[in-house]
């Protein structure tokens, strides 16, 4: 699928700078450090302007694919005609604005997008479009396909697996990641972002680009919290479960318990909890 | 400023769940968890929708305030009437709703928003869309006031001092915290919140709502990673430094230099890192 990607050289996620050192009873020392790249990215479908989003260059195809998908706007490649950036490389802007075509004879719904995520309802009765963000995300949801069950020990060793996989965050200590993996392959995909829910969406994004979606008996590891939205992206994939580095909310737990995905958390050191879908666990 | 905010009653941002515990080499264990409150607040202003933010419920009306601040939408206490949530408590929705009301005279331009924000644009040229956003919020920013200069040893100490004031992470282990502090009297604020930006906009707003904007001479202490939008708040509310437990971005940095804003990252055990505004700091 190397078509549906316009290279944007090599790490251009890292940027190198001098900074200065403070430390106890010393003066100030200058030194070298890297620092993640964050720049904004602005997404179009057939043209139009549908979002732009803080993220770290690079994959930005995938971004864009997963972003798609995750708000229900795609649904599979082959709704996908091509994605490339605009213009010509090296022009300015040029990297940070990516098109989506659909493919002949899709139609992509972008008013679907419009009432949820831009606000533009208005209302005079209660909750209403705040319920209606997560009414709307949820209404596509589906409980994971049957898949066998997760070893515990599988799950266990993700976050450290996860950890290795990390090259920018060894350099910056300032990247979020997200990966999929499965018991058989382990991680078919690692992305690394300044942006928690970006690094989902360029993982999930790549295995639409591949043709793996739904990624049946796969789980969704991230580096840290684990949002509704993380959750929510997680279903739609038709990932069997996320775990996450430190704690779920509220609302990623009710709706990982309402589809019956399997939901770990605080995953350090060969332990970690089980918040929801503990039924896709191996028995101990 | 206690006629803004409508109570939400205690503790509205924490909810009490069993969860199963996975060790090595035992069954698995159910015990008594709390995690952080995840809900979409619906932010009106003059009962039209502008924004929908996922967020810890609790200090909603500062949050509503700091977000319109950061968004340039209003500039001091003086523009807001009152704030207060929709419906009557206990209402299904009532607490996810929060109404700010312009004083009589003032008109909110709401439409300012929805170019950068909404993504509403559209345009044929390259890399338009993302840069009117960062432009746009960028234009509005100012180099800080003068202030005496920050000693490195109150710096060095902030991280400690806001973890001290996480009463949410304690027990949950999975909420961001902004602060504010000045060297003669620590810490005006800290809140706490699901979100990186909400905390920052709640404690801002808190500021703005007690009149003390621009915060001349004190400090935003973050719990996490620097993203440009935090860089641009604290120089929206005029403050003289960012200190963060991890590191900036590129985006973050670039801005925090052009405006001689002092950015420290990766402050702990007493030592830190300069990323801008190094003139700040007193001398060794």
């Amino acid at each position: 699928m190397s078509s549906f990607v316009v290279g944007n050289g090599t790490s251009p996620g890292l940027v190198s700078i001098e900074t200065w050192r403070s430390e106890p009873g010393s003066a100030l020392r200058l030194r070298d450090d890297v620092l993640s790249v964050e720049e904004p990215l602005e997404i179009r479908i057939a043209d139009e302007t549908l979002a732009v989003t803080m993220r770290t260059p690079g994959h930005d195809a995938e971004l864009a694919a997963g972003f798609l998908f995750a708000e229900g706007l795609v649904r599979s490649r082959a709704d996908l005609g091509g994605i490339a950036h605009c213009g010509r490389l090296g022009q300015e802007g040029a990297r940070n604005v990516v098109n989506v075509v659909p493919a002949p004879g899709v139609h992509v719904d972008v008013d679907r997008l419009g009432h949820a995520r831009r606000g533009t309802l208005t209302s005079s009765s209660c909750g209403l479009c705040g319920r209606l963000l997560v009414d709307d995300l949820v209404a596509r949801l589906r409980t994971p396909p049957s898949h066998p069950p997760f070893e515990r020990e599988f799950i266990a060793a993700l976050p450290a697996e996860l950890r290795a996989r990390q090259p920018h965050f060894d350099v910056t200590g300032g990247l979020h990641a997200a990966g999929i993996a499965t018991p058989e392959h382990g991680f078919l995909v690692v992305r690394e972002d300044v942006g928690r829910h970006n690094g989902v969406d360029k993982a999930i994004g790549r295995l639409l680009l591949d043709g793996r979606l739904p990624a049946v008996g796969a789980v969704l590891v991230v580096s840290g919290r684990t949002s509704f939205e993380i959750v929510q992206k997680a279903l739609s994939a038709g990932l069997g479960g996320v775990v996450g580095i430190s704690a779920p909310t509220s609302l990623a737990r009710a709706t990982a318990e309402r589809f019956d995905l399997l939901l770990c958390g605080f995953a350090r050191g060969g332990a970690f909890n089980v918040y929801a879908g503990a039924s896709r666990l191996a028995a101990a």
